[in-house]
């Protein structure tokens, strides 16, 4: 239905200025042409029901609203700048209001970001909207990929959702397999910028790697295929058997990682080729078998 | 409260950049330096038990996120140039969306605002939040009230609240006084745009014009005198008492004016003049009194 939705909205606000280089619904972000800079622009919205892990501090939710923005911005290729935020509070807590701000603080300091505006006010439960800008020379979007491309990712998934399920099975949060790709989960901000001087496309993997690849292939209008004797579940089959394992790995989102297309892996690690065609599949013990366009981020 | 914490986002995001020119709650918007552009940033949030009359329609709701973030660069003085969006929508309702994104788009076209991203997700109450970007060659604050300029108003005030205390007593939606006041309020941008040439101060009236001018008196560090005998009423008396009437006037909201401080009125009344000292005042009939920090738009 979201998908859906974006669709909709791409249709409604589609007609383009000649200034709007990538517009609403298109991609990770909008690219507008400012003067002689490109800016690059995103939104992004959490809910404490949909987005935030029972027992989730304030200073992570901070953290975690700007995390998700300024993984948008990585998956453009571009170097953040400047960060707004509304809030909406459960109560007039300074304490809490203040936590929260501390989080993104944190956050917005180690990637010199300027945290520049926000708007505050009240209601039954607590949302974190984030509007985050940055620049870039070259932005890579997700409809460049090339037959040939090798497909990379900049680091492991699924340690997100198992450490998710694990606090839902009654695991304490300090026991957890993962805790800090579930609460404090690290942009690849640098990563970002730097793949973008060559990949040809490249997303974030919020939703899952299964959606990542399908938004590739259906905007490049490619196929891909992902070698599932070479990635990598080591760090999952501790936790759960190998199907799981492989079903986390394709299917769950949260870990924030950048999965490009390119001619080299120079972050991280191949997982696969783009090839003529369409659709994205999973070569294995099993055959040829399609990666499905869902993933599970939100409980 | 929310002006305290407010003061308290200030502080923590107070250390600044030096392209950050106006950070974080101190003013109507951000103004940071990209290249030759001065972009001037701002972000507002509505929710509906807050923020949305009873019988507004989906049209009316996109028209209003617009509208407060477009009247907030229109008080710095900016021309807009794109907008972004999150929206939590309660229902799956793809009418219900396509009508809010309408009236936005209405709304954008009138102005030449791109919207160019949105995020779209689900739960129990319908939020939009608002980011919104402009350009200023010169951008006016709340902080540049010079003793002896005049007090300007763009429009009449009081006609957002009235409508909305007709309403709750249960008069119908076609019947109330200033419907368009209440459902469409329409932000002044090309007003803003121009006073800003010449404007010592400026700013919106979201809040109420006491809450606005407050504003401008303390960062200003000015005292500020309204003169009772110039105020129009005649807009409120057929429906209030005159006492009633100016309890509008002065601290009603939702009316999206603006009003700045300048040695000429140049788009629409004076109301008063700025003087030496601290506060703000009303002189009247009933002698000098202290206009207090107080306003209601929510309700």
């Amino acid at each position: 239905m979201e998908f859906e939705l974006i669709r909709l909205a791409s249709k409604i606000f589609g007609a383009k200025r000649e200034d709007v280089i990538v517009g609403a619904g298109e991609d990770d972000c909008a690219v507008v042409r400012v003067g002689r800079s490109n800016l690059v622009l995103t939104a992004d919205n959490l809910h404490e029901k949909a987005d935030f892990p029972p027992g989730m501090l304030p200073e992570e939710m901070g953290h975690m609203a700007l995390a998700v923005n300024l993984s948008d911005l990585a998956a453009t290729g571009a170097k953040p700048l400047y960060f707004l935020y509304t809030i909406t509070l459960r109560e007039a807590s300074k304490d809490f209001f203040v936590r929260v701000l501390k989080g993104m603080k944190a956050l917005a300091e180690k990637y010199d970001v300027a945290v520049v505006g926000g708007d505050i006010d009240f209601g039954d439960e607590l949302f974190i909207s984030g509007f985050a800008i940055g620049t870039a020379d070259r932005y890579v979007t997700q409809s460049g990929a090339k037959p040939g491309d090798k497909v990379c990712l900049t680091g492991l998934l699924g340690k997100a959702q198992l450490s998710l399920e694990q606090l839902f099975s009654g695991i304490d949060r300090n026991e957890i397999a993962y805790p800090k790709s579930l609460f404090t989960p690290e942009p690849k901000i640098n990563e970002g910028v730097e793949i973008a001087r060559h990949a040809n496309a490249m997303t974030d993997i919020s939703d899952s790697l299964a959606v990542s690849l399908n938004l590739i292939a259906e905007k490049s209008k490619v196929g891909i295929v992902i070698y599932e004797d070479i990635l990598p579940l080591d760090h999952l089959t501790p936790y759960v058997d190998e199907k799981k394992a492989l079903e986390l790995f394709l299917y769950a989102g949260g870990d924030y990682e950048l999965v490009y297309t390119s001619s080299q892996c120079t972050h991280g690690f191949e997982v696969g080729e783009v090839v003529e065609g369409s659709g994205v599949w999973i070569e294995g013990k099993h055959g040829r078998n399609k990666v499905e366009f869902r993933g599970y981020t939100h409980f």
